[in-house]
């Protein structure tokens, strides 16, 4: 029977019609000033919570996240429901097979990511309790511990996806870490959860938490995910696609989310596994990933990241010394243990420090933790809001670190290059001076040099040697004194120009490629990547039906990254 | 701060999967046997409710699905969601220019459907309320009324997409006819849900309650449309591509939801009609509304039907008197509206027995009105179980009757015939004589008829007139006596076959089409369904890709409906 009343249903509506459209619009706006959306989410929550809304308009505040309600709870069962999908959609991105190629360097790696932060966090916890406005204790030393240890595999994954270092060895060997460290990382956390609740420490219970958590990790990453991979081509075949996929891949991941739980370990990492294990298989298609990840991370993961704002009063409770002492604890230990770690594993100085700076995005994990620990009592408000000002510092910055120790000025993705005033969708020209014409007409609206001087240019780089690149692709281009970044234009050309291309097939796209004299490595980046991308002939038959610049560039989204 | 317990959290997680892993089971089995998927929904409802599982199995089925909980409040809270959302798509699939269009004979045709069912169904239950199990009231008169003179949209329209006259412009009366019905039946049913609480029937609370339900349909069909329509290229434009997309049009159904809600009216009721103001917007992308659509129909959907077993014991409340008379009732109430009011519109009478088919499809609406007026104490547990069996009986009726009275045995989607052993992705043979070949050696492994004789057939059906349709696609076919259905053989020759085809262009994608030798129709429905299918360049350059008859399924699939 029903028990939820109308009015419940009008402010659990409108409450999480609210979440949603704050957190896109502040999280629009971080990712346009290339920072993470999570963050901006994240902020979000903190306007529309306790912090800023609850003091301006209490009564409103009240009424729209009220405590203890029935809709409350539908709220948090939500919220709840949308870490877990996260989780489970952070596993699929996750390569099992990289991480085990990895070999011994990850667990190294892995190891010091995970034992200094954590030293450091239970050495100053069990030195300066006070600190975190609580008595010294073993659960505080271990809880501190950990959320400095821990990393936020999902922000990792979305700054290396960004960045196009996901699919490089980097970009594996960070995730593969990452990973490790987050198995670690939820099995202490576990136990801490289990001793916060008996209240006593008790090596038989630890070892058996252990034990257990090890054992769940093995059989989803192994039996569970083997049945997977014989699962899912005949689920394919006999059931309507993509819906039945769709249907098993949630329903596996709450039912292990539903298992860990069960077993006292929390049902994140449940989730965390399945995905992993659903991931793995070569069976599963980009379309029903896509699907998936698409409703995921704008409808649940949203809720989950605005939520986290909401629970507390940010302003009231904010303790700049805490949170700056947290901040340099975390990039600290980070990258003491990468440092060491590689030192160690054998891996070169800069890759150490890379995988520093990334490993060093706590972000929503920490933020988990925190959660949890504030709920059992562990710590108070205050420390909560230091460790989620915490996470989200180490999120904002490990992405510039990464960027500063690639000693790269800036990263150039083809979809960021070509805006609206960047893609041609049909070349009137059927001859290169034509077609250059045009592209170079685009160009110069962009950039504000003369189209004439632009045209010339091209042209005489293109008579020392044609730019078809062959497969129906070709890519004039010059550098220019006069710019001060690259400038891409895309133009398509149904009936086709011949660009004296090695295969002499004509060209249908077209990039005109302008960079600074200056500048070395964009063109080089720029003509990698778009060779890389277009070595896919599907992504081109694609890119050719694009009616606007949005199609184009969903076109060449689902593409390959280039190696660095 | 969290209430829900690590308990609570389990039995969710795990009702949620159970929900819909049967839920997925039953329904694919009703698929296969080309029946509503939505009724094996239900059906698995019941079969975990209290009905089997409750029976069988009292102490798991307490456990999984208990109730008065804060776990039993987040799972009610999921499926209204669901059902909201549900209602969301539905109204993505209307029209309004076309029901516009259709002009007086669609407002003629839903006032009967509308008048006559109801009337039957308050009559009844004024003169034999004791059949209810309740004495008679106003309230539970006008309650029978709209339970019987409701349509089920949704339903209505999963049953004339697979059977592809969606588009037509039968498939667009019934709809339209359908809309207008569902926006008079909830707005009945807003009142008798006002009056049951207030206890007494007041003209002007009517008044206010009609009038505020036709503004609120008024403002969102038309001011709230044209801002949609307005603000979608500018989100588009603005935001991450497709997410902000999703993320709005899932903010505006809440919104809308818990506007109507707030003013009495149902909450789903304002879904449909936020649903039918963004699937008006021409910006309104395929790609946006098949993530909304594969999630919706595949978790949240499924969830709410199978919860409509779940709340009552449907074999212990079983009345196969109330049962059989309210299925009479429906379909004799919604075939006299459609004859009515056909004959007054000018609708021919075939077109008029098929509309009543189709509308007398109550499914979920029925029921959703029947579980309000469960929660209200208007009826019992035993109408309640009436009112879903009516619903489910009549949803599986209304496929067949249509088909009965369209005259056809058998639709032939495309995708229907062409099964994993009916495509060939890889074609080796450069002329006509060697495809035919390929394509009747697999035509022989399906039809048991020797492959010789089907390529004999067929080359010298080829002689008369060659088969290359043009655009890269040809159709070689015979009728053969020793057929039974028709089978379709497709292959795919990424070298190209000359069929002679009026543009010269070789042929990439042959159709192999064996029909029985006395079936006049199948040939040439199927031959105008290929031909309409490629016509869309894009879909051919899709199906070129398939790997598998998967990939080509779902590159058709996307495809055009062929006009009536």
């Amino acid at each position: 029977m029903s028990t939820l009343s109308g009015n419940d249903i009008i402010v659990l509506f409108l409450g999480i019609a609210l979440m949603l459209g704050t957190g896109r619009v502040l999280g629009e706006l971080f990712r346009r000033a290339r920072l993470p959306s999570v963050v901006g989410e994240i902020l979000a929550g903190i306007c529309i919570g306790p912090s800023l809304l609850g003091r301006m308009a209490p009564d409103f505040f009240q009424w729209i996240f009220p405590a203890g309600t029935r809709g409350s709870t539908a709220l948090e069962a939500i919220i709840y429901m949308g870490v877990v999908f996260l989780l489970l959609v952070a596993g699929l991105e996750v390569d099992l097979s990289t991480v085990i190629k990895q070999g011994k360097s990850v667990f190294v790696m892995s190891a010091f990511n995970i034992a200094i932060p954590f030293a450091l966090g239970s050495a100053l916890a069990l030195l300066a309790p006070g600190l975190f406005g609580r008595s010294g204790s073993i659960v505080l030393a271990l809880f501190i511990g950990v959320a400095l240890s821990i990393t936020a595999l999902p922000i990792i994954a979305k700054i290396l996806l960004d960045m196009r270092l996901f699919h490089t060895d980097f970009g594996m060997l960070v995730l593969a870490s990452a990973m490790i460290n987050d198995l670690f990382g939820w099995l202490i956390f576990s136990i801490i959860v289990q001793l916060s609740s008996t209240g006593a420490v008790d090596s038989m219970l630890i070892l058996k938490i252990t034990g257990l958590t090890l054992l769940t990790a093995l059989i989803i990453l192994s039996v569970v995910r083997l049945l997977i991979n014989q699962a899912l081509p005949w689920i394919e075949k006999h059931t309507e696609w993509p819906g039945g996929t769709i249907a098993f891949i949630v329903s596996i991941g709450l039912v292990c989310s539903a298992a860990t739980e069960a077993i006292g370990i929390h049902a994140i990492f449940g989730a965390f596994l399945a995905g992993i294990a659903v991931g793995d298989s070569q069976h599963l298609r980009e379309h029903t990933k896509d699907i998936i990840n698409q409703f995921i991370n704008n409808i649940f993961a949203p809720l989950f990241f605005v939520s986290i704002g909401l629970r507390v009063d940010f302003i009231g409770n904010f303790d700049p010394a805490l949170s700056l002492i947290l901040v340099t604890l975390a990039f600290g230990g980070k990258f003491a243990g990468s440092i060491v770690g590689g030192r160690i594993a054998g891996v070169p100085l800069r890759e150490s420090m890379l995988t520093g700076s990334a490993m060093s995005a706590l972000g929503a994990m920490g933020i988990i933790i925190g959660i949890t620990a504030l709920k059992f009592g562990i710590i108070p408000e205050r420390t909560y809001v230091s460790i989620v000002i915490m996470a989200l510092a180490t999120s904002l910055l490990s992405g510039p670190l990464i960027r500063f120790f690639l000693k790269t000025k800036e990263r150039f993705s083809l979809a960021v290059l070509i805006d609206e005033h960047a893609f041609l969708a049909s070349l009137a020209g059927r001859t290169t001076n034509a077609a250059v014409g045009e592209l170079a007409a685009a160009a110069a609206r962009k950039t504000g040099i003369d189209a004439a001087t632009i045209a010339e240019r091209v042209i005489e780089r293109e008579s020392i040697m044609s730019t078809g690149i062959g497969d129906g692709v070709a890519v004039p281009h010059a550098r220019m004194a006069e710019l001060e970044s690259p400038c891409v234009i895309a133009g398509l050309s149904p009936a086709g120009i011949d660009f004296d291309a090695p295969d002499g097939m004509p060209a249908h796209i077209i990039f005109l490629i302008l960079t600074p004299l200056g500048d070395q490595d964009s063109q080089i980046r720029i003509l990698a990547e778009i060779s890389c991308v277009f070595s896919d002939s599907a992504i081109k038959r694609l890119a050719l039906r694009a009616k606007d610049h949005i199609d184009f560039i969903e076109a060449i989204g689902s593409s390959c990254t280039p190696a660095e």
